[in-house]
Formats: C-alpha cells, structure tokens, sequence
C-alpha cells in the first residue's frame, strides 16, 4: 500500500491528521466537532480501558451510571462550577418530532417543548452530588469509591480528531469521603494510578504535579495532573485528578453523621482520562512512515505475513503459521495470520507498519526450508532473521524489550527538551527555538501567569511534585519565587 | 436487615419497582425517565457484557463508535426508519447557555441556535449507514462486522427501571454484506448468539421465532426474536436481530464495485439487546426474599459471613475464611467475605439473599471445632453443614447445579405456560385466567392482528421458527391458516 503521509518534520500538525485516518484510528462525521472512532482505534481504547479499569478496581472503585442529561438549574448549584462548564454545551430543549404541516419533512414540535432545558453532560459532578445526598447519611456509608465510563458533550469550536472533539469518550470517578485527609490521599492515589497507566503502559514518560489555581477543574480546590511532551515540543495534560473539598457537598446538601454523632459536609474528589490519550500515544511513538505502538496496548502484537507462489507454498507455509500462531496465544500473545490472496506482501509489511504493529513475521518458503522466519521490529525498523525454534521466547523477550525502548526513548527526548531558565528573554527564545518544558521561577500570581500567556502562548502545565525549594526571581515580575514551575506550550 | 418487600403474590409491578430499588440495582435520578444504575447492578451488567462482548467477537465482530447525535435530516432518509423513530427524542437545539440579563441565572443563549437540530440516537442506522458509504468501496471491504456498546435515548412518557427508560445502555450490530443469503445468514446467526447467552448465562429460556409486518424493527424486512416469559404470565422480548435488505444502502447510497465488477447495493442487518435484560433476569428467578442471580452472572457468587464473639474468635474464623477464598478464586469463583464488625449475621444473611447471591457461607467457632461450614443456597432456601475438605469441589458442583436448576424452573414454567387454543373464547380466558404464551392460529392480516390488540391488549410476539406446518382456522376471523403464532400480553 501507499502511505503517502506527510513527514513530521514538514508539518507536525497535518502528520498527525493523516496518521489517525489512514491508520484506521478514527475520522471525523456527518456531526460537527462529533468523530467515528474506528474498530483498529477503537480496538486500542478497549485495551486502554481494560488496564485502566482492573487498576480502578484494584484500588476499590465500582462501576456505575448516570443519567447522560443534567437539568439546567443543577449547574448553577455549584457558583465556580457553572463558569466553567455552563458555556458550551449540547442543550436538548425539545422531546418530540413531527411531520411538518407543508410535508417538507420533519420539524421539532413545538408543543414538546421541555419545561426545564437538559444539558447533555459534559462532567457529571452535579448529577453524581444530587444522587449521593440520597446515598450518603452515615460515616458507615462512606467511602463511595465510583467509578463511570460515559460520553461526554463540549461545544469546541474547533476541533481534531481525539485531541479536541465535541463527544468524547471518558471515565470519571468521583468519591465520597468522611474526612479530608481520606479525599487528599484519594486524589493523589489516582494521579498515581493515572501515571503508571501512562508509563508502563502507554509507555509515555509524565511528569506529576498540580495546577495553578487559573488552570484548576472548575469547583476544586486542587488538581493533581500527569504532563506529557509530544514529539513536536508540546505539551499534553494527560489525566487530572481533582481535590473538591466539600464543595459539591455544600451545594447539593451531602451530609453523613459522624461517629462521634456531628452531622457533616462530605469531601470529594472526582479524577478522568479520556480518548484524549489516543492522540497522546499517536504523537508520543509514532514516525513518518506511521504508528508505533507499545506492544502493552497493541491490538495485535505480532502479524505473519505468508510469502508464497502457488497452492502447495501456501499450504505449508500456513501450517507453520498456524503452529507459530497458537505457540504464542498459549503465551497470552496477540497474533494475526494475514491470509488475504486480494494483496501481496509488500502491500501488507507497508499496511502493518503504517497501523503500528510491534513484530512482523515474514515467512517464505526458503524459511521453511532453513526453519526460519523473518522477524521486523516496526520501533527500529530493523530485520533479523530468526530460528523457529527458538520463535516464542525471542518474541516475548523482544516485546518487553520493545516496550521498554519506546518509554526510553520518549524519556530521552523528554529530557532533553525541558529547559531551566532566568530570564524572559532565554524563556521566550527556549519556546521559540528548542520548545519543550520549560523550568521557570514564577510570583505566584495569576496577573503574571496571564501575561506570560498571552505574550507566549506558554501556560502553567504544573507545579511539579518534585520540585526543590530553590529561591529565586520571577522571570517576568522579577519578584520572589521559591520554586520553579513548568511552562509549556500546550494541546 | 428488614427487607419490608412486597409479596409478587400482592402486586408483581410494586414488587418488581421495590425490589430494584431494595437490591441495589438501579434507581430513579432527578431527570425524568432516566435512571442511575447502582454499582450492584452495574456489576450484573458489566457481567452480561463481558460474555456478550466475547461472543461478539467469536463471530468475527469488532467494536466502534459513532456520533451520539444525528442531524435531523438523516431521519427523513428511509422512509419507514423515520415513521419509526422521528417521533420521542432528545432534540438539541442550541449549544451555549450564557447568564441572564436579570441575573436569575443561566438561560439558554438564543444566539447559538443550530441551523439543524440534531437528534440524540435512539439507534444508530442512519449515521452509521452515512459512515460506511465512506467505507464500502469494494467486494474485498465487505463484510463490516462492527457492533457499537452505547447509550441511547428515546424519550418514553411512562417509564419503569430497566424496563423502559427514556436513556438506556445496550449493544448494537451493524453489518454490511455482498449478498443478501449472508446478510440473512448473519441476522439468523446472531439470534442465536442472543439465545445462547439468555438461556446459557441468564438460564432464562426463550423462544426464538420472526416478528409480524407490524412488530418489524422500522426499516426491517425481517426481524428475527427471542421471547421470554416472565413469572406474572406476561412476556419480555430479550433481543432482536433484523435483516434490513438493502434499505439502509439505497437510503443512504452505500455500493460497492462486486467480483464481476457490477455496482451493487450492500445488504444489511442489525441487532441489539439492552439493559432491559437486567429486568428480565430480575422476573425470571427473583422471589419475596428478594433477588436470585445465576451463578454465570452473579458479581458475588459466594460470600462467607463470619459468627463470633470476641476478638480471638474471629481471628481464627478469619484465617480459615481468607483460606477458603483463595482457594475458590484459584477456581475462578468470586468470593466476598464479609468482615463488617457494625452489622450483625443475620442482618447479613438477610441482605445477601436480599441480593441473591447463590451462596452463602456461614463461619462460626463450633464449625472451626468440627472443620465445618454451614452452606446455604439462595435458589432453594436450604441450608447444609458440609466438611471444609471437600469445600471448593462442593461449591463448584453446586453452582452448577443451581445454573442448571434455575433454567429448569423457568423451562417448566414457561412449559406449563404455553397454551394451545382453537377459540377466541379459549384464547380470552387463557389470557385472563393463566397468562403466558397462548398458541393459536391467525390469518396473517394486519387488521385481524390489530383487532386482537385492540380487545385483548395480547400481541402477536412471534412466528416461532419451530412451528410445524399445521392447517387450521383463524380464532378470530375464521380465516384459513397454516401454523400456529405466538400471542402473549407483554411488557
């Protein structure tokens, strides 16, 4: 097949359009800002949410579901809630449609016009809040440890294809607890959780710390996040975690007696990561001649490819494949046998390695011969060619080393683009020139995280956790910091 | 724990709505129709999807998403579709709330009209239909095998949990064929994947037949169905599967070039079931005392309550306890033991079989002593002491059996329910008197059916497939016939 995709290096932003279409990712629909994510995408999501959700339910967390509508007045119960998320939004005003009176079609009906508009949730917080005030009247009752898997609906403007799209597809956990200190080590527990998703799986090295309070969840009091780079010097907020304080309680009434016998506000906390993390992984791995994909969240990790002439070739070079095949399924191994006689090998090792599969086996019948195959490694793009006997353990060994490389050579790149700097000059030529992180001293105002993004397009990606205390002057007031944040242009 | 719990002898329906509520299974929200499914219940479903998910993907299926809303137009494509579902839905017409002028707070920005409303799916035919045109070029991209898990909303003015909700989860298949035999082939197919997990996992027996002109999905030519019986004689259609012909691609221009290199129309067909199987599963097997779950679904499958006094002896019934789980889970049974010090035994007991999981173990000192446990079973109430050796190999058998048991129990129900009647007297007493399935012969029109409904309120539910040929007169128009139909009053 013929790829024909534009190179990174000529336009990143068209690269990674191409990319999501051509690898069967996912394409934009009939529905403005709304995309189809197709079953090679969506094969990936699934692996993503099946990791995502034993590390959920590992640490506590249930499942559940909530009405995707939420009655209008819900969003102003919560006041810094309802600025941030009362905006753009899908809002369903009508419950019925009619034969137009003229026959031109259908019409809405007027005479099913709703008494109270239903926002098509966008973050389900609110409608969570009201259904726990009736859970939640006992310290027994706590903790609520929940979990849910939903679309959700913001109005963007504009959009790309899992990076910013209207519907999207995501979990939401939102806990209850009886104290503080139980909902601040819930918060931080899923950061956690959210960062060794990311790094052993999505093999995406991110770096963990809070936001500032502009670039807070609208009703928390602290955002715990996960920042990745992208391969063009972005940055990438992967997943965020959310400290609500008692907020939401207050606003929907969510008492619990104590066991000292005192009626009390609830602490919450509510964490998501989204499809979002698709177009984290595409832009973490992949390279010109298309997807590179971790062998932890490959759909299929291993593909063989027959090279054959005639009936008798196939026969026996299939035998084999088949023998290989079920060999690595005992050991829990993804594999694929492309059969299909409607394309020839080279159409299929160019297919295979624009969809971003790890290993490819190539087998002809000189292999048969020698009792051999052809083994490709789409992360280096090398080839080697291998005993059959030693097949599965090569393979397995050869996935975690893949694996492995992937997360080290993001790491690598990451490093080396997250520059330290003192002045504003060095900060602006540093986004300008090298991109990547930028480690800054900053006042602590949101007067000159403002200005610092309007002048630069930079934001605050966080106040890293891991960061020294270390005086310094803010590079844009010149006034006193005591610790570097992370700037960033950012998706 | 007091279970307060209607008697389904007093009132099926209060029962029905207590007992979802009681059990934890789902429960009204604050919007109207839409429900929030519990954790409890969620789990029951999650359980459903996982085997139906598998099964899905055994028959070649691959998942995907689509928009949840469609452009009105889309509706008007295929004429019948349209009659169908253009009536109740969730319409949006507008995408930005903003503050009001007054300050009373949020108000729909009327600035931010759609130039088309757009629909929120109560299925998927038509943008899914406008997507494959995009993806159907060629004999060699046929079939699509693709199944959607999504919410969908129709907006139902009398609404019962599980039952009917104006939003609900379900699955939905939708494949594209060269030819109408392997569309047909495939409709046919997944009705029996449906049968298969109702009677298999759900041992709820059904009775799978095709649905008359008027019963049809809209825009179907032949709608494939199981149908099951519910303890109060009425019947509950579980699943469909239709084969739409070619409907779809001529309403939505989907061709594809053949082997012979003539333009042909893809033939299609799609299937579904939803979360109105937890309702289902609930009428099937629940008694007073509450739920009853077969083995294959229940979250919880053993649960092991503890009886002492003192910290010493539950120590030593605790080491026991966590000794018995890991060997049960080592068996891939689900254990929960239950160490709560704030309630006691009984009320355990009472809120286990509240929850019918299929069994309970019963832990004390003087089993300790004898090295027994006490076993008690849900579907029959009866309890036990059996020797601690043979513990994991008891259970094991006995969740089978209790699978095994619970099918039997609804089979000869559903048996005993199944009336053959040659008169509409008969037919009118049958369904006063018995309820359930009356089998009787009808002259295939549209008005005799209707008139039926009209004065019976029973429906025809299928042309069950294993009908023999058998000449006969119409109960109610004196019409000759060929074979007997199904009629039931039905949820």
């Amino acid at each position: 097949m013929s790829k024909n995709l534009t190179k990174r290096s000529e336009d990143y932003s068209k690269w990674y359009n191409e990319l999501v279409v051509k690898a069967d990712l996912a394409e934009n629909s009939g529905v403005r800002g709304c995309m189809v994510i197709k079953p090679y995408g969506f094969a990936i999501w699934e692996k993503m949410q099946a990791e995502l959700d034993r590390m959920f339910k590992e640490t506590g967390h249930e499942n559940a579901y909530f009405p995707l509508f939420i009655p209008k007045s819900y969003f102003s119960k919560e006041a810094s809630h309802v600025d941030g998320f009362a905006k753009e939004c899908a809002v369903v005003t009508h419950y019925r449609l009619k034969n137009a009176e003229d026959g031109s079609g259908i019409v809405v009906d007027e005479d099913a016009k709703l008494e109270e508009e239903l926002i098509v949730r966008p973050t389900s917080e609110t409608i969570i809040w009201d259904t726990y005030r009736k859970w939640v009247q006992s310290y027994r009752d706590l903790p609520l440890l929940i979990n849910q898997w939903a679309n959700v609906v913001r109005w963007e403007m504009r959009t790309r294809l899992f990076l910013r799209t209207a519907e999207f597809l995501w979990q939401e956990g939102h806990t209850a607890h009886a104290t503080k200190d139980e909902a601040l080590a819930e918060a931080e527990q899923m950061q956690d959780v959210y960062a060794d998703f990311a790094e052993n799986f999505m093999a995406m090295p991110v770096i963990k710390g809070t936001k500032t309070e502009s670039e807070r969840f609208a009703g928390a009091l602290e955002t715990y996040t996960i920042e990745a780079l992208m391969q063009d010097g972005k940055a990438l907020q992967s997943g965020t975690s959310h400290f609500l304080g008692q907020n939401f309680a207050k606003a929907f009434d969510v008492k619990f007696t104590s066991k000292e016998g005192k009626q009390e506000y609830v602490w919450a906390t509510s964490w998501g990561v989204s499809t979002r993390l698709m177009g984290a992984l595409v832009m973490t791995h992949s390279d010109d001649n298309g997807l590179v994909l971790p062998p932890n969240l490959a759909p299929i990790q291993v593909v063989i490819v027959p090279i054959y002439k005639g009936e008798e070739q196939f026969e026996l070079i299939s035998a084999k494949a088949k023998e290989i095949s079920t060999a690595l399924r005992a050991k829990g191994i993804s594999v694929k046998f492309d059969k299909r006689d409607t394309h020839k090998p080279g159409w299929k090792f160019a297919e295979y390695e624009l969809k971003g599969v790890p290993l490819r086996i190539g087998m002809g019948p000189r292999d048969l011969e020698n009792g051999t195959v052809e083994l490709a490694r789409r992360d280096t793009l090398t080839k080697e060619v291998v005993n059959q006997d030693d097949l599965v353990e090569t393979i397995e060994n050869l996935l975690k080393e893949i694996q492995e490389n992937l997360y080290a050579k993001a790491a690598s790149y990451r490093d080396e683009h997250i520059t330290k700097v003192d002045t504003f000059e060095e900060f602006k030529e540093t986004l300008d020139k090298k991109g990547g992180f930028v480690l800054a001293h900053w006042d602590g105002t949101k007067a000159t995280e403002d200005k610092i993004k309007e002048k630069t397009k930079a934001t605050i990606r966080c106040i890293p956790l891991d960061a020294e205390n270390e005086e310094g002057l803010c590079i844009f007031s010149g006034n006193k910091s005591t610790q570097r944040v992370l700037f960033a242009k950012a998706y």
